[in-house]
């Protein structure tokens, strides 16, 4: 029997502290580490990320885009590096914000959650601008396969505040209804425990905190570092469910590599000041 | 010199009218066709469907989800499909519904837009929930490399209605306003004539009609056929622009098939019905 993906997380938690790190291949990283912007850079990029995560940090987060750029060979290694990553205990969020309609939202959940996976992973992020009823064929097969679906609810830019805090019907900002939606399937899924619908919470957006507990998820802070939240805008955003964060940094580790020991030391650094930060 | 989008979407039209087949080849389908749920079974769906929409149809629209679950062997099918059907001249939207914020936004738009591009389609549909900013990257590639960008706007299913007509703070709704920006894009890029962002809107929600002339753009019109909008449909909803629309059917389409003489009946059939009814 597998472990849900909170308990997973929550044993993460305490080895290696919070933290996940985002492994995006950009162009222009993949140039810094004089790997050659191609599929056959990518694939090396990939055999170092491995190496300096395993053992070092509790979980991953690949974004999709820098893998499809390079065409089905970089989704090959996508491929090959999540059944690594997992194969080696890291638990691996794929951040590929997918989100449709029906059968085609079963699709996408057929690629990217389960054990018949291709592109099987712990958790994928997921749109909610068709609803969140519509997701069901994501949110079945997350339960079932004991894997997590972190919907899209507040992001860490600006521009996105237009949508994100405009009002439904009901007088709820859209993200409010989003985490009140979440909550009534974990309710539904996994009365009283952390359940398998996660949100995605920007931790910069400092002028209205949003109600987090009754979602009784977790919760995915993307752009620590690079996109200005320090690990205490984390601590403040989510200090009612310190325990329930995964705060996610990319390019402030990445740029430390190419360099596995120096990768280490920064995974490390930060993992410390999270762990510290969100101590419960 | 490539000429742009909307002409060359206006050039076929007037060939073989508006008509865009989704290539939605998903588990059920491809075990109907007796091809086998497999990365094989794809290859030969995509073999089928090219040599029965060239020479019959404009447009078609891959799904990515169903090649997505393929793994990378099916995103190996999705390339050379794009590829196979723009060396025949047709036009390839790809319907993958991505959508982050910076640089993953020029990753994605590097994977699917410009002639570089793995997965280099003439147009791509993109999700809006991080704000229409965000997706200045996919704005200008497909500006700078003659294809077109289709902004989720308005869905078919009905739980789409909770975000899309929730109200921003100008007062106006979700969808209202991403027809506003994209107006302004379109003023920006091509004044005085149809702009390099489209949107998709569904032709069956009719207690709300958008206004869709100001946004000087073409129209994706999902959903024709399965999801129960019809031509007549499709004519009541894009009255004020009928040659900016072009609908998209599928599953009505390829359940026709594998045989290719029945498929091409079956385009040819809905292509004439929407010609007439769209006649301008």
């Amino acid at each position: 029997v597998v472990q849900d993906f909170a308990s997973r997380f929550a044993e993460a938690r305490s080895h290696w502290g919070p933290l996940s790190v985002g492994l995006d291949p950009s162009g222009s990283l993949l140039e810094d580490w004089e790997l050659g912007d191609t599929p056959d850079g990518l694939d090396r990029f990939a055999d170092i990320v491995l190496e300096a995560t395993v053992g070092a940090v509790g979980l991953v987060k690949p974004q999709s885009a820098f893998y499809e750029r390079h065409g089905w060979r970089g989704l090959r290694t996508l491929q090959r590096l999540i059944t690594g990553a997992r194969q080696y205990g890291l638990l691996v969020i794929v951040d590929a914000k997918r989100g449709d309609i029906g059968n085609t939202n079963t699709a996408y959940a057929e690629a990217f959650l389960g054990h018949d996976a291709p592109f099987g992973a712990d958790a994928l992020t997921v749109h909610p601008y068709l609803g969140v009823d519509a997701l069901e064929p994501f949110v079945a097969l997350a339960y079932n396969s004991a894997s997590c679906l972190f919907i899209v609810t507040r992001s860490t830019n600006p521009d996105g505040r237009l949508i994100q805090s405009a009002r439904t019907s009901s007088g709820a900002t859209v993200e409010e209804r989003l985490l009140l939606e979440i909550g009534s399937l974990n309710s539904k899924f996994a009365p009283d425990r952390i359940g398998p619908v996660g949100a995605v919470v920007g931790p910069n957006i400092t002028d209205s905190l949003l109600d987090l507990t009754a979602a009784h998820a977790l919760f995915l802070a993307p752009g620590i570092g690079s996109q200005g939240a320090t690990p205490a805008d984390v601590a403040r955003a989510f200090a009612a469910c310190p325990d329930r964060v995964i705060p996610s940094a990319s390019r402030s580790i990445l740029s430390a590599g190419p360099d596995k020991q120096a990768l280490r030391g920064a995974i490390q650094a930060l993992a410390d000041e999270l762990t510290s930060k969100l101590a419960t």
